[in-house]
């Protein structure tokens, strides 16, 4: 046996299901999809990807060599989440390497790439880099945390100081989500050479303070002890390795579903710190109105204090109805904002570009 | 329904197996491990952890929830690969988040915490940071690829330049091998810490120069387009944007399994860059008498310029033969070297100690 054949058989040997040659997914064209999965002893496979209607499925048909599949499209340029039910489990494309990381639940993804690269896709411009720091956290039980943080093309030269944006991932996502599955590097990098956004650094801590999953009594504390958590270890640090020009007016604070709850109830929370907030398809607080309301009864302050609010939601979201009543209670109280009801519904495909139109509006 | 059980459902509709509560794996007090998937119509699910030998398989039993289960171990602290097999299809585990990342078919890992933090794990000491680097190749059509870079605790302040290890992962791995499942970074920072490794920074790019699982044919140019790849794109990244230390003296290049033979054979072709070799459970090159004959027939001259080859193999691994035979031609030649027969296998937790063994070797 050849060196290469044993080492395929080595490392192939958590797989070892002769799938070794198996395409997943199988982009085409014109855009449709193939995927594939090897279960010749399975009764029922079923697909899902996050284009679909939640808590649908579309059959698989497996084929006389065990190989389920079904081809799907065209869809339009973005990359999706999937995973596939084999009867009645449900998991990530064994063969895709690209997993979405989860907090607990994984899928796979598949990039359906646009004909000119996207704003979200790699394009030909000086790329910023991603840095993961470890960091003991002084809130949360002493726990060692990552945080991701995008510093843009050039960081490393000269000692210019550059303003931050934090920005927080959704429920059952982790640190890297916004990179990994959100393109914000690519988004920034893009935004950034096309001189449409200043350049800034983008810090993305994990958004899960109490693990993911507790019961619900415990999942309560997650936004305050997340608030202890970013104001007590992410920021210190930020503001102590980082070249960050100082004030709120070079921070603002957005997020997605419940980062985008975060967001606002720590932005709001904190005026002295955060000078713009944005809010893709929120988990906006049911509270909002009691806790802010003297925010909410000052609009010529909030609105002075206030650069930018940006609301963001798809039609197809769940969370629109709140989202809805939420910029109607702004407007409501004169408090100035941006809402953008747009199509789509609560899957990253919207985030990018909520990101796109977000990002250009802050520190200019 | 409250918002929070609506994000909940939202979330996990990618994993609507009720799959909700179950817990995956489960780390005993006595360092045993439960691992558990709920497959109520699966007919046959089998466990395989990388602990055990090489294709074979552990039943998993079922209860009358359709969860099926196996206890195993007590096992060393350390971080472990596994899979599942639930009727002929091999997956990770759907409800771990913590996923290996590979170029084609992936796993979970499970982490048995040693009592006192082991040199692998997160200690209270400073933390370095991995900066993830996207970069458009010249070397590979054009691919734009990330390249994951340690830099140690305190880089970012002052100007102090750094020795730079090169560090190659094996077949189907990533660029985020040797941090996320090779804990490279925590190895690096505890070592620093104890004062036996000097400050370096430590260079971890993509192997799979030809995409993986290529035909043998395209297969067998990976290793002379990887080198060009690492000439051409990696070290020309590394040299500008970096505060590297000059010259050969601070520059090491290390591997394993596949990285491992890439470390070779960049190493010997360019003793100009390189002053020290690491192979860990090296897929060496078959040619190497040959290709390096000159190297090997002039002793004096290759041990004055290698201050350190560090060959380590394990008595278990399939690769061990080979290892041998290239610590017996090398002692054959009289070139000085350290070969280290060590326990284990062909896995990250024989790996981790080996970095612990090499780093402390370099650049003092």
């Amino acid at each position: 046996m050849k060196l290469y054949t044993l080492l395929l058989v080595a490392t192939s040997c958590l797989a070892q299901n002769n799938a070794d040659t198996l395409v997943s997914p199988q982009v085409h064209a014109d855009r449709k999809v193939t995927f594939r999965i090897l279960a010749p002893r399975a009764n029922e496979v079923t697909f899902f990807g996050d284009w679909m209607a939640l808590n649908t499925k579309e059959k698989m048909t497996k084929d006389g060599n065990g190989v389920w599949s079904i081809t799907l499209g065209p869809l339009p340029p973005s990359i999706y989440l999937y995973s596939f039910t084999v009867d009645g489990v449900t998991i990530a494309d064994p063969v895709n390497p690209r997993i979405k990381l989860r907090a607990r639940t994984s899928a796979s993804m598949v990039e359906v790439p646009a004909e000119h690269a996207a704003l979200w896709q790699a394009r030909d411009v000086p790329h910023g880099a991603v840095e993961i720091n470890w960091q003991k956290s002084k809130a949360i039980n002493g726990e060692t945390r990552w945080i991701w943080i995008y510093t843009p093309p050039g960081y490393e030269k000269g000692n210019r100081r550059y303003p931050v944006l934090y920005l927080f991932h959704g429920s059952n996502d982790t640190a890297g989500g916004w990179v990994l599955a959100g393109q914000a590097n690519f988004i920034l990098d893009n935004l950034i050479a096309e001189k449409k956004a200043v350049p800034m650094i983008v810090v993305m801590p994990y958004g899960h303070a109490v693990p993911f999953g507790s019961p619900r009594e415990v999942q309560a504390k997650n936004t305050s002890l997340y608030e202890e958590y970013i104001l007590k270890d992410v920021m210190p640090l930020v503001e102590s390795k980082y070249r960050v020009a100082p004030g709120r007016a070079n921070r603002a604070i957005a997020g997605l579903s419940m980062g985008g709850g975060q967001s606002i109830h720590i932005g709001f929370s904190h005026l002295d710190l955060f000078s713009a907030i944005g809010a893709f398809s929120a988990a906006v607080p049911s509270d909002f109105d009691k806790r802010f309301a003297a925010i909410l009864n000052d609009p010529k302050s909030t609105n002075a204090q206030l650069k930018t609010i940006w609301i963001g939601c798809g039609k197809d979201d769940f969370l629109i109805k709140r989202n809805q009543e939420f910029s109607e209670l702004l407007k409501s109280k004169q408090i100035r904002h941006v809402f953008a009801l747009t199509e789509g519904a609560h899957t990253y495909t919207v985030w990018r570009k909520y990101l796109g139109e977000f990002a250009p509006l802050l520190f200019q």
